[in-house]
């Protein structure tokens, strides 16, 4: 399933050695079908890893035969030789694939500021390239992960055709996207103009309003390669939608698995003037660290929500705010409402619904709770 | 000392009945001097407490003579009740005094969301004012703590005028101030245009650039009240300067004392393009969480330093871009510097230098780490 559910696409998954401990850390994803048309989102922070900065260079022309991706090492802040790297990564894939390297895509993630044991990444490529398969997908999803404790994959299929991927992702995870690196598959038969609007449309309100920690990545990168196997060209609209779809699906994994997270968190923002406005409320009542501490801790602090509303420049008036937490009003006009101890918070979903009365849009941000899981983990992360 | 350093100030800090647990919880600051000059800065969060509402009214003919602040509550989001429960105080106040309401500040920090009990509140005004002191500065900064584990109080005497100060705020501090709460006073001659102009300057550079994590409160008020009893106007500069250290040093107790932390951190951009670029740089890498962690892990990860460089729009190149913790220039032009092992971590202050290579400016920024005992305190607060 995953990245091969779709027609017209192998994928392997194998342990290169670039993780110490010998799990899995290299994987390919090789487009077989007639056509070869691509897209991708990367990150918007400004300090882009080699990969991402390789993968838009060849990503222009929206034609992509295969992705090397690896975990082990993110190739971020690592220079010229960093970026000789990626290059000598493509180069390779390109060689052992029969195809060129400006139709290969690199993403890498781990560790920033650590050059990558190209000894074992280069043999990794021809070894991954060697058990290429139809049903690959699986182990392409296992070998990218890294504090994922599960790997995550997605696959909606229509009428002949068929929409699937693979993503990882657990700490990072912020707007921009998040250290999420995700490949996306389909055996429609569709240009890279439809594959880049459909990609656009979708990651805009899934993995960019994924917030888990506020902390955006130089390494995140959504691809999606179409095969054109299925033969089926759909409507615009309905490809879309599944493409949506999975990642919709594959963002919530990303948010259940987040680092040290006991709480998948919902801020649900209506009655905004402008979706703009409501994405920036969401945010901010996302990032809030004392809110998140107190979903921790079960504790329905509307107080924290109504501070974090108020560092925004959204249209609103203190005194019309209302907040409700998994479905009791709490904060009614700015001030208290129904009683707190109604609010049941035992469950990991929490629901806060924050109610600007300034105008008729919406939008939801995914968050998860603060810990002292997630403190421990990325305390010791580069260790 | 502390508010009582300063001649022509009296003050007392008493237990109101306010906090359950019969700690002092109200403190009362008058001016008795000739002068009753004063200035305020408040929080710019919009979603303001009544006292700050309150306070900024009466502070507009820049006159006070006296601050009712309690702890206990922070009557914010508490509606047309909770203005009236501050005006009210005012009141008390003023009675008991014998000046006006509108010469009278109040204060607040605490829960917020929660309606004052002003059955022990204003008979704890009455009884504060009785015990009005010449030396009751120490008992008015200990009645002002929350969360605090210390008192905090600050004092500059310069040539037959002083500068003094007391403080609260250990958690939520941030940008647009913190939750704290600081009354300064001084016995210079000085009018409240002349007070305004140096404790704007002031607060821009100290308070506003202390930033423990990020969420801004609905309470934050800093008050500098001027008796003229010293008969000495000093120079502007020097008075101004004289506000700043006593500011200073008030927001380095602050850093301090942060809830739960155990590392203060000092943010040090330089080479900026503008003082803006430098302050929006530093507040990225103050507030990276990420990066927070890795420094209680006493981990020295500049690839966060990086990525939340690359979060802002800041003039700079990434690979001009260098990062020095605690004087190891660890990352140089955008990748790997000198050795990581090198940067010795075991001391709680910790220094980040990060170069923009963009021009001459430079800004401080400080905050702390994000720690176990972070979330452990602000997961159980309004329990």
């Amino acid at each position: 399933m995953s990245v091969t559910a779709a027609k017209g696409f192998t994928a392997a998954g194998i342990a290169a050695g670039i993780k110490e401990n010998g799990n899995p850390d290299l994987a390919l994803v090789v487009n077989t079908g007639p056509r070869r048309a691509a897209a991708g989102v990367f990150t918007s922070n400004r300090v882009k890893a080699a990969p991402v900065l390789w993968s838009e260079q060849v990503l222009k022309d929206g034609r992509l035969s295969a992705v090397v991706l690896n975990s082990g090492g993110a190739n971020a802040c690592t220079g010229p030789k960093g970026f000789q790297d990626t290059h000598a990564t493509a180069e390779k894939a390109a060689d052992v694939l029969g195809v060129g390297a400006i139709e290969v895509a690199v993403c890498s993630t781990g560790l920033i500021g650590v050059l990558l044991p190209m000894d074992k990444l280069l043999p990794g490529v021809e070894k991954a390239a060697g058990s290429l398969s139809e049903h690959g997908g699986e182990k392409a999803a296992i070998a990218i992960k890294t504090t994922d404790t599960v790997h995550k994959t997605s696959v909606v299929t229509k009428d002949g055709w068929t929409v699937g991927g693979m993503a990882k992702g657990a700490g990072m995870l912020a707007p921009g996207l998040a250290t999420m690196l995700v490949v996306l598959t389909t055996d429609a038969d569709l240009d890279s103009d439809a594959l880049d609007k459909a990609l656009r449309a979708a990651t805009r309100t899934t993995f960019d309003r994924v917030d888990s920690d506020g902390c955006m990545s130089t390494n995140d990168t959504v691809l999606l390669l179409a095969s054109g196997s299925a033969g089926v060209t759909p409507q615009y609209e309905e490809f879309a939608e599944a493409v949506r779809q999975v990642c919709d699906d594959l963002g919530q994994q990303l948010i259940r698995d987040a680092e040290g997270a006991s709480k998948d968190i919902k801020v649900e923002v209506i009655n905004a003037a402008t979706e703009d406005d409501a994405v920036e409320v969401g945010r901010s009542i996302a990032r809030n660290n004392l809110l998140k501490c107190a979903i921790h801790g079960e504790d329905p602090n509307w107080g924290r929500v109504l501070s974090a509303i108020g560092t925004t420049a959204a249209a609103f008036e203190p005194d019309r705010l209302n907040v409700a937490i998994n479905g009791v009003w709490v904060c009614k006009n700015g001030g208290v409402g129904e009683d707190r101890d109604k609010v049941d918070m035992r469950f990991r979903e929490v629901h806060i619904v924050a109610d600007l009365a300034a105008g008729a849009e919406t939008a939801t941000i995914w968050t998860n709770d603060l810990t002292a899981d997630y403190v421990h983990e990325n305390s010791a992360y580069s260790s």
